[in-house]
């Protein structure tokens, strides 16, 4: 199939679509980003690689490193995970408190903020550095040195995320967070800072369309095993309140951040990432979503 | 893959693990089923099948039906369902009619109660013997005269549903049920009454396995694009509360009834139809669960 | 005190207000009343009556007939009723359904709909003829023959009454509702439906303000702990989610309906009635509260 | 009235009745309490005062404390409060959090805890030194220079404090908190941390049933006017869950706390305190809230 030709027709398809969506104004650093990027960035398990647009530019990934966090905790303790975090879809669009308090703490899966801030009290717990050691596993499974934290953004949260710190003490209450609260918070901000390219993006996911290991040296970072599960739960969570819509319409596993990134993964195929920043009602990439789903359909390669 | 060995050695093997579940007792008519009733059968898209156990009795196929529903509702009124009806998990286990009451009477998906009787809402409207034409659709895609409603199932249903009432009145509230409530818990009751063996289901789903394609007479009952769209439904929505549990240890869109059966789908390929009548705690059936996670991992057939 | 002369003061007061409320509109059989009536009449337990405006115009008191309903309950099952419906303020504007669910078909008190459907519920097992009996327990607290219901509000609000259909289910289902769901909305739709003008509205009440007694032959219809209990109930869950701001500004325990009137107690002292069916965000009457807000400053007769 | 002498009896009745409740055991300081302490303490505006058992040992006030907070606050800007806070009763037992998200992080009431923490916000920005004024106020009220903070229980309840951080950084997200998160959180623990006797606290909310005058120099501390409101504040959410139950047994309103003392209000008559560690299910003193039945029954005490 010819990616490359593919994805210059649809990313000029898709530019044409007056965009309905509006940019993350939460926080200032977020705000500022130049509205019009579109980057597409495509990467096979043969190991090719195609871009267009705004592909190598570094835009802030946000919740898309949830699944790099994830992914560590997995590879450190395993199973046990499952006994402070569950793997079911959210659900409400207006209830993150309300499920945490009424499931006692336990959140609804790793990939919404709740069970992500469970997963970085993990991180502190195995690890002796643990936004050094975050941020190496990240360059390894992009296979790139050149990614980092943006403390800008970083200090940007910490200051606007008094609903997050919600969310942590409400689990601490419940005895689901060990380590101290503001650790746990300085973790997770960092985390959420990390700045990429769709190319890296792309080029970091093939590990999950590749079995668990590294395309360019065979490391089995994760068992096949893990690997399935981390897409079975980002197809069912990834993507907020639009998770059951995104497979609907795109029929892969998803996960996207306010940044504007969505990276979808097809199993043994290919991973793919498309980044635009204007998201539409549910928090989601506009021109993303169409993208996608445009993908998909003329490549008939939706899971299902 | 030789599927007969496959499955004959793990309905052996799960028959040996005690069995955690409980039979649904809320009515008598299926209470009084065997409970160590244990079937299995799979078809394939290239026309054969395999079974083993009680693959060929009869058993109450309940929720398992709403697929059948909603396929005739997107064949009769295609994407205008969508205004009516949302297509993501419902989340919360407790909240059933919170949510419809919070969403304003348009229920999260098609496969919980409150999404299946708009479904027969719109049967209702659109035709012209509801129960009669439902039941040909049923006995069409399965290619099987011997298909029929149990009546003492649904006159049992229908005099302990008043749960089911509660959800129909709270959406006529909110002008989402346009047809008389009786009449549409009529039909509800009546469709989820079907009585159906793992054989025929296996049957009757290759649809969503064959692009929405008959395999006898290549007849094509839905297009391409909505059998996928229906497999992507059932994956985030086919088992209440455990749809990401399910998706995680299976890795198969699957759609569960609490008459202990549980349908799954793996795209061009296969259905695989399980049925034994007890119940884990969020009611799916607990053989059924363990032996389909057994079989995906044998057969390395997750979608994931 | 001279209450005629003060309530006429304030009848003009707060006529000159701009009337900040919408009639209520959702039945045809409410939305055509005048609304620019506005009555007030007071009672004495010392047997003196005053009123101003449309105070001898029958309306449609509707929810301030639960107050009846729940005083025959009391009077037949006495504290049995306790075992199926609480006495807690309902809390919250938008869960109604929600709080029945989560409490298991147990109402939070008798006066918001749930609550008074299993009033209706206990009347119905209790007495042979529950409509007839009701009214005449209404005339013979308001020692006046001419109270009816009205068929064609009673008519109305069944065509349209969905949501109280869910309700009754809900806690059928709950098995809190002993008699068929259609017989108690019956009786419930007959209780809403009943006429009475300001004066007899005021004229029934007495009985909370004189310890249980009627005035004008000393009969005791409820023992004088049950009077004061139904006060305080009145009070903590009489006006909806405003039963704060009622008690805050007016002080006295008060009883609202959706047809615009409110009555309030003073124990041991008087009853007071108003009527304008214009109502205000939560419900109640906006004249009706102003004038009581008014009236309590003014005699300075809160209870606190 | 003999109230010394019905207080000894009815001290003495109830004491006879086993305790069914339990002490309060979140915080070690507080479990630690003699159990069995039981005291009664009541003060006329007449200006006697009676009491029996340990009346005049201080114990932990806990959430008593709110009434003096909300009575400084509104003494320093009045109705603005209201723009911040809700006086309706709470409702639901299971979600504090829950309707703070649902109602935009404006609390129920100034008496839940959500609401304290927008009171102690105020209080830090009107005040110079919050923490030594709010108690100079109560010893000003109680008349009584010996009332401190017990930094033990303060310090205790910092380190479990963690559901009162997550509603605080929820409301600090809505903006509805102006300082500091960590400065508004101690200073309502030192506000829980209050310790008085029986007798102190009947002192002190005397200004209550005394139209906001102190009695010993008659200074108006707050208007007649705001006192009332207080009281109805104090009826409709004084007992957190039991609000309604209270008002229906006892009939007066009355404030309770986590400490085990309970103080009632008649308004123009008197003030009674009591103090019994031992809680009922709904976290409110089993023997308090027996002999306050008692009480308000022998003495015919009830406002209503």
């Amino acid at each position: 199939m010819n990616y490359q030709k593919i994805i210059e027709k649809l990313h000029h398809d898709v530019n044409t679509i007056p965009d309905e969506g509006v940019v993350a104004s939460y926080i200032p650093a977020l705000k500022k980003v130049d509205s019009t990027k579109f980057g597409v960035s495509l990467c096979t398990i043969t190991n090719e690689c195609f871009g267009e647009g705004n592909f190598e530019e570094k835009f802030s990934i946000q919740s898309i490193s949830k699944v790099f966090g994830l992914t560590l905790a997995l590879k450190l303790i395993g199973t046990k995970l499952w006994n402070r975090v569950d793997v079911e879809p959210s659900g409400d669009p207006f209830n993150s408190l309300v499920q945490l308090e009424f499931e006692k703490g336990i959140p609804r899966n790793p990939l919404i903020n709740s069970g992500a801030l469970v997963v970085c009290d993990v991180l502190i717990s195995e690890l002796e550095n643990p936004k050094k050691e975050l941020l190496q596993f990240v360059q390894k499974l992009a296979n790139n040195k050149n990614i980092n934290y943006n403390l800008e953004v970083m200090q940007s949260e910490t200051k606007h995320g008094f609903k997050n710190a919600a969310h942590v003490n409400l689990m601490k209450s419940f005895n689901n967070i060990n380590n101290n609260v503001d650790e746990v918070l300085d973790l997770y901000y960092h985390m959420c800072s990390l700045e990429m390219t769709c190319l890296e993006l792309s080029n970091a996911f093939l590990i999950f369309a590749n079995g668990g290991k590294l395309l360019h040296n065979n490391e089995q970072i994760i068992t096949a095993r893990i690997s399935k599960r981390i897409n079975a739960t980002i197809l069912t969570c990834g993507l907020y309140d639009e998770a059951g819509e995104f497979a609907f319409r795109v029929g892969l596993p998803g996960k996207s951040g306010v940044g504007g990134g969505i990276v979808a993964i097809h199993p043994n195929n290919y991973v793919i990432t498309v980044w635009s920043p204007k998201l539409n009602a549910k928090g989601n990439s506009f021109k993303g979503m169409n993208f996608l789903e445009k993908f998909t359909t003329e490549t008939a390669s939706s899971i299902f």
